[in-house]
C-alpha cells in the first residue's frame, strides 16, 4: 500500500474565556494542535524524483464535525499533488502559506489556535488578523532545496475572478546549529478588504540547551485603495505584531512553554490585544503528550480573561 | 502503519412502510446495522497503557451521503481520543452513551435503527423517544476494568452554554457464563425540552444454547420544569418501554431473530407504539451475512404497517 | 488489513474559457480525471465468491472541498456493497451507470469532465445533457461474466417516491483482440423533466497499434409527457450526439490524444455544441503523468472559446 494515514487528535477540558466574552466549561478539540486526519500517497518516479499527493482533513473531535468551523472545506489543511526532487518541490492545489509556516515555526506553542499568542493575534485575534486563510486555494507552491543552511518558498494563488486573490507569498529560512531564522511576506487581495493587504514577519529561535528562545515581529498593512468610505468604516489600519517566548526542558519528558504576543492596531481604529500563555507539556511517549495551560487574553477596553485547560494530544 | 480501517456496509432492498405512513420500495442503507467507516490509531505507551484515537463516520450507502441524516456531523459515531490501562479507560470527545449501549446489548437486533424494536421505540419512534442523540458531544467518558464480572461506565457531556447539556449518563454491567445484566440511566438537558429528562433501562440476556433470550424494561420521564405551557403543548410525558426477544441458532451458519418492543406514553398525551420483528440471518462467512426481515409497526390510532426486506451486511 | 486505499489526484493550471463565457486563469482540480479517494474492502467467501465494499469520494483539490460541486454527496463516485463470483457480480447502493461507462470507454479522453468532448457534450454541456447523474442512488446493479468476448450490465434505481427514478439502464460489451464495441441505453424519470427520458449510445474502438481509433453515436429523447407547457418552455427536445477520436503513441512514454464531439438539439429548441480537444500526455511513471491540452468549445450563436492547460495526474 502506498498510502500513509496519519494525523493529530487533540482534545482538552477547561474553563475558557475570551477577553470581553463569556466563560464556558468546555470539552474542546484542537486547541493545542488542530486535530486532523491525513492521507499521503508517494511514488518513486526514478531519477531522484517523487510524486506526492497530500490530503489532510481538519475535524472537531468534540462534536464530530468536519472542518475547523462550519463552512470550512473538508480537506482544508492540504489538498495538493506535486513532485519533489533535487530541484526542490512544486505542488498544485490547496496548501499552507509561507507566512503561516513562519508564524508557527518561531513560537513555543507552534500552530496552537487555542493557546499560541502568535497564532491568536495574527490568525484569530480580530485585531491584527490577516486577510486570507492559513492555507490558500488554487495555489502553486515552489520550495527550493537547502543551500548552505538557506531555503526559500514561493506560493501563488489564482484569483479565478472570485472574491479572493490573486495572492502571493514567500519566505526565506536559515538554519545552522542552534540558530534558525525566517522571513515571510505576503500580499492578499480579498473581496472583503477591497484592496491589497501586505504583511511580513521576521522570526528567530535559538536553542541554548537549557532553554530555547523564540521571537517574532511583523506588520500587516491595508492597501492604497483603503480610503474614504473604507477608512470611515475602520478598515484602513496598520497592525504591528510581536511575540517572545521560551521552551524550557525541565525533565527528560517534560517542558515548560511560555509566550507573550500582541497586535497593536493604528489608523482608522486604535486597538491592542495581547495574549500570555504558560503551559507544562509532558510526553507520555514519542507520540502522545498531556498538557496543562493557563492563558491570559486582554483586549483593549475589555477585561483580562484567564483560560485554564488540561488536554491530551496524540500524533498518529 | 498504526491506523486500522474498519466498518460496516449494510444495504437492503425492500418494501418499507411506517405505521400511518406511505409504502415505498427502497434500496436502503444501514437498516440492519448503520453503515460506517472507521479509523483507529493506537500506541503502546508502556506500563500497560495505550493511547487510542477513534474516528468513525456514518454514511448512507444508498445515496453516498455522509451522516445518518442531513445535518448529521461527519464523525458522528465516534470522535475521541483516550487512554486505556489497568485503571480502565478514559476518553475525550464525542462517543456513544451508556444507555444506547445498554439498548443495543440486550435485544437480538442489536443496533438496528431499521428493525430493532428496542432501538425504534427508544431512539427513533417519536413516542418514547429519548432527548439527546445516541452519542454525545463534548463528552468525557470513563469505564472501569472488570471486577468479578462487573464493570461500570460514566459519561459526562459539557453544556458549553449552547442548547444541549450538561448531560450525565452511566451504566453497570454484569456478565457471568450465559447470563448478562445491564442497568443504564441518564439525565439530559436540551433546548427543546426546556428541562431535564431522566431515563433508565434494565436489560438482561441468558444464553440457553438452543436459544438466547433478551429482555429490557425502561422509563423516560420529562422534568419538573415541564409545567404550564409545556404540559399544554404535550411535552410533559412519562414513557414506559419494554422489549422481549430471542435469537435461535437453527443451523451452523444461520439464526432466527425475533423481538417485540413497545413504548407507552402517558401524561400530557396518551399514546403507544409497538414493533414486532422477525428475521432470518445467514452467515456467508465470518464477516459477511445476508438476511430477510419482516417487521410490523403499530402506532396507536394508525394502521398496522408491515415492512419486508432482504439485505447484505459486510463487516470490514 | 483488508481495506485498500486508492484514488486519483489531478490538478492543472491553465486559461479556461467556455463558449459564451468569461476567460479565467485557474488552478483546477479534476479536469483530466476527476480527483477522488477510494476505500475498498474485500473478503473471500469461499466457493469462488467474494464480498466487496466500495466507497469512493470525489474532492476538489484546488479548494479542498468535498464533492464535484457544492451539494454533491460525499461518496458520490461509489458507495456500494456486493458479491462477485462465477455468476458475475451484484451490487447494492450508489454506482456509475452503464451509459456513463460506455461514454468514457470509447473516447481517448476517458472520463475527463474538463477535456473529453464526449463527456462534455453528454454530461456537462447543457445542450444534449442527460437527465440523471453519471451515478445513480438507490441502485441494484448486475454484471454478467464474460462469455466469448461478450458481457452485459443491468442497473435499476428505485424511485422511492422522491424526485428521480425509477431509472433503468443497461449495456452490452464485446471485446476481441484490437476491437471493442459497446451499446448502452437508459431510461430516466426525473422531477425536472416530469417525464421519461430515453437515451442510447453505441461506441467502438480499434487498436491499429500505431493509432487507436474511437467512435460514438447516441440519441437522447425526452418522453411522451413532454407536451404543452413543457414544449413551450423548451424541454421537449431530441439530441443527437457523436464523437470521433484517436490516441497515438508517439514515444514509449508519450501519446497524442485528439477528439471531436458534438451534440445537436432539435425540437422545442434548436441548438448545437461542439468540442475539439488535442492533448499530449506524458507518463513520468506507471502511475504519474503530465499533460498539455488545448480545447475548443463552440456553442451555437456564441464565440469559439479556446482553453489551454497543463497538469499532473497521479494514480495512487
Amino acid at each position: 500500500q502506498s498510502v500513509q494515514i496519519y494525523g493529530i487528535a487533540d482534545v482538552s477540558v477547561g474553563s475558557f474565556k475570551e477577553s470581553g466574552g463569556k466563560r464556558t466549561e468546555q470539552v474542546a478539540s484542537g486547541r493545542m494542535a488542530t486535530s486532523f486526519l491525513g492521507f499521503r500517497a508517494t511514488e518513486d518516479l526514478g531519477g531522484g524524483l517523487q510524486a506526492i499527493v497530500t490530503l489532510e482533513h481538519f475535524m472537531r473531535m468534540d462534536t464530530g464535525e468536519a472542518g475547523r468551523f462550519a463552512g470550512d472545506s473538508f480537506w482544508s489543511r492540504n489538498a495538493n499533488v506535486g513532485i519533489r526532487g533535487d530541484f526542490g518541490f512544486i505542488r498544485l492545489g490547496r496548501m499552507g502559506t509561507p507566512l503561516f509556516v513562519n508564524t508557527l515555526s518561531f513560537n513555543p506553542f507552534v500552530d496552537s489556535f487555542g493557546f499560541s499568542p502568535a497564532i491568536r493575534t495574527i490568525y484569530q485575534g480580530g485585531i491584527g488578523k490577516l486577510s486570507g486563510d492559513s492555507g490558500w486555494n488554487n495555489a502553486v507552491g515552489y520550495g527550493t532545496p537547502r543551500f548552505g543552511g538557506f531555503n526559500a518558498n514561493l506560493l501563488v494563488s489564482a484569483g479565478e475572478g472570485a472574491g479572493e486573490g490573486p495572492n502571493i507569498g514567500g519566505s526565506l529560512q536559515y538554519a545552522s546549529g542552534p540558530l534558525a531564522l525566517g522571513l515571510a511576506a505576503q500580499k492578499v487581495q480579498t473581496a472583503f478588504s477591497r484592496g491589497d493587504e501586505t504583511a511580513w514577519q521576521l522570526g528567530a529561535s535559538y536553542d541554548f540547551g537549557v532553554v530555547k528562545a523564540f521571537g517574532q515581529v511583523g506588520r500587516i498593512k491595508e492597501g492604497e485603495t483603503f480610503v474614504g468610505a473604507a477608512r470611515a468604516a475602520g478598515y484602513d489600519t496598520r497592525d504591528r505584531t510581536l511575540q517572545a517566548g521560551v521552551s524550557v526542558p525541565v525533565t527528560a519528558t517534560g517542558k515548560v512553554l511560555a509566550s507573550y504576543g500582541e497586535a497593536k492596531t493604528t489608523g482608522a481604529r486604535d486597538s491592542k490585544r495581547s495574549f500570555t500563555s504558560l503551559a507544562y507539556d509532558h510526553n507520555l511517549s514519542k507520540r502522545t503528550d498531556v498538557y496543562a495551560v493557563v492563558m491570559f487574553d486582554k483586549l483593549q477596553g475589555q477585561d483580562r480573561a484567564a483560560t485554564t485547560a488540561v488536554g491530551i494530544r496524540h500524533n498518529f
